[in-house]
């Protein structure tokens, strides 16, 4: 096991009717708040008026910002930071998914920053301030509730980036399932492709003596995967919606990753296909995912053995462990099929002409700065074209 | 799954050499410490030496104060206490197990309560300010580096109560498993039996759809009882103490146990064995926790039944649950006897004679106030009898 660290601040509020609490929850840290949100969804829900509703009765004034969009937009970034710097805003509260939050903690950084909040997504500078920020989460997906990271469009210049800091978890974050059962099954299917690719990213590993993340990784993975099944039969159904929603937090907060190498070639890659083409990120994952275990297998067969056993159930003769590793491959892509999660690129509506420039994006190679993604095996941009290829 | 709420903001450092850091640290919370500690074991592990030194580089000034005790007294406590006033302390560094942690969380919490600090732990009044905690912890069993909890025994009442909250987690816990390899073998037993008791105590229980939190259980409970193994076959493996360290952590912080009913009756009947007759309380527990299992499992037999299959690798016909159940408590007692743990009361040198009186006072009933103990099934005065007789 590796040396590691971890410091989750959050004040995690989880369950039924939670969200009435938000008022009182960010009082503490907000004098005058930017009530943060995509569009019509949030106000189908009631949770638009109730959150105005918990404001108002807690005594925090606030101004609004809506119109985020599934990879959210660099532009609207911007234009919430202006507005937050007119208005005197000290706290940012997003209502909606892991993209509303995302844009939210952007906003935050850039409040405390005198050059270009993108800075920090590009690397040319790091986080060292933010105002606080606080969510009402209405899709489990992003697992950005809990974790240190946000990821936003720039639209001018075709990509998508990450930024990273202990600074900008959240201070409050209120995870209420009811508003789950509402989503389409789309959501569904998209949503838990992310949440376990979180988990995936921080499993597959050749880091030794790592029984606990192991476990950990593996029963959430067993866990998320049983009560999305249950959910995609039944939508309304709570109780699969809060096992998803669980899992969905303890997938990215890092308690599963902790003293081990991760990988992340498959967000990495991911990222790139929804800056050219804009599928929704889980549906990318969910295509990208078993290509990329195709291709890397080999490294490190014993690893993939144990998932193929320990997650997807497989049994067989330990003496032909390729079978067992495809026939667990396979099975994860039958679970995606069930969730009506594309099974290929082409189905996505993406051809090959940007393989070779987004796979250069992946790596950067296309900077002139090739180092790779990845840890599993660190992959070229090569590499990265024929992972796309096998999604073709 | 019930709602819930959970927020651990503790700096975790985990790993090899990470005690050096102590000074940098808790430089941000400290301007004098109290060094707390036990006896001549973090004198002879080198920590003494190097925490003063990290603590000098950092330019922090120091007192001191050893002599903590398994089982930590109030009388030390109340010392500790008047040591800082007079000293102007305001941070207390533990450097030890949880009972060197324990002990320094009531001093904390004394410092800023002006009636008797025992008010906390026997009901009469709430924690709602301490002073910063920080441990560097040298053997992985109660958990205190990461809880909200603190036990401590008043030699002059014979009682042995704890005390909880939010504000008593440590803002700094340092876990180098390096110091658990130099533990005796009851150490290990003793620790470990702690450690899975943390995890039984939030693992049985009526609560349905806790899909997530029970694989987070059993996983643990596997990993921490496997590494026991090799731990009692080589006391100086690191991994093994890392997966236990960590495992120890994580069974006590409650990210195992959220979301549903919890029991606790196993330590409320051991804290008062230990009060009694001193026994180290994962001795106690090892001891109390078959019979509890044996005398409760008719309850939930499904619940037992999961135990003993999922945690404990019992085969055989489902449609004889009851053998199965009794498989799994046997294969549990076998377990407790490989790391060297006693078996029954009589091995611990504790006899029948203060049975109803330790019964009464875990119930209450002593106090003329029976609340009972324990959810997965209440226990009355006059259970807690009858499985101290199992024990004999």
């Amino acid at each position: 096991m590796q040396n590691f660290q971890i410091k989750i601040p959050t004040n995690l509020v989880f369950g039924k009717n939670t969200h009435h609490q938000i008022g009182e929850l960010i009082k503490p840290y907000a004098t005058k708040v930017l009530l943060h949100y995509g569009g019509g969804t949030v106000k189908r829900l009631g949770l638009y008026d109730d959150t105005k509703k918990s404001l108002t009765a807690a005594g925090i004034p606030f101004v609004e910002l809506g119109g985020v969009m599934p990879n959210p937009r660099l532009s609207l970034v911007y234009e919430g930071i202006e507005l937050c710097k007119k208005e005197g805003v000290d706290f940012v509260l997003a209502i909606g998914g892991g993209s509303t939050l995302d844009s939210a903690k952007a906003i935050a950084v850039g409040m405390c920053y005198d050059g270009d909040v993108w800075d920090m997504f590009d690397g040319k500078a790091q986080i060292t301030a933010t105002l606080p920020v606080a969510i009402i989460l209405t899709i489990p997906a992003a697992g950005s509730e809990m974790s240190p990271n946000s990821v936003i469009s720039n639209e001018k210049l075709g990509r998508k980036c990450g930024m990273g800091s202990d600074l900008i978890r959240p201070v409050v974050s209120i995870v209420n399932p009811e508003f789950f059962t509402h989503l389409p099954k789309s959501q569904l299917g998209n949503g838990v492709a992310d949440i376990i690719s979180h988990i995936f990213e921080r499993y597959f590993t050749h880091t030794k003596n790592c029984d606990i993340t192991d476990g950990l990784c593996e029963s959430v993975l067993k866990t998320v995967m049983k009560n999305a099944l249950i959910a995609a039969e039944n939508p309304t159904n709570y109780e699969a919606w809060a096992e998803i929603g669980f899992g969905g937090i303890i997938a990215h907060n890092n308690w599963l990753g902790v003293g081990r190498d991760q990988d992340w070639a498959c967000h990495g890659m991911e990222h790139e296909l929804s800056a050219y083409n804009d599928v929704a990120h889980g549906a990318g994952l969910a295509v990208l995912t078993p290509a990329w275990m195709k291709y890397v297998y080999k490294e490190n067969i014993d690893m993939f053995v144990q998932f193929a056993v320990n997650v997807m159930g497989v049994e067989g003769s330990f003496r032909d462990p390729e079978a067992i590793v495809l026939e667990g491959i396979s099975r994860l892509e039958q679970f995606y099929k069930r969730l009506g999660l594309a099974q290929s690129l082409s189905a996505l509506n993406i051809g090959e002409d940007a393989f070779e420039e987004m796979a250069k994006k992946t790596t950067g190679a296309f900077f002139g700065n090739e180092t790779g993604r990845g840890s599993f095996k660190k992959l070229m941009w090569q590499d990265v074209v024929e992972i796309f290829k096998l999604c073709k």
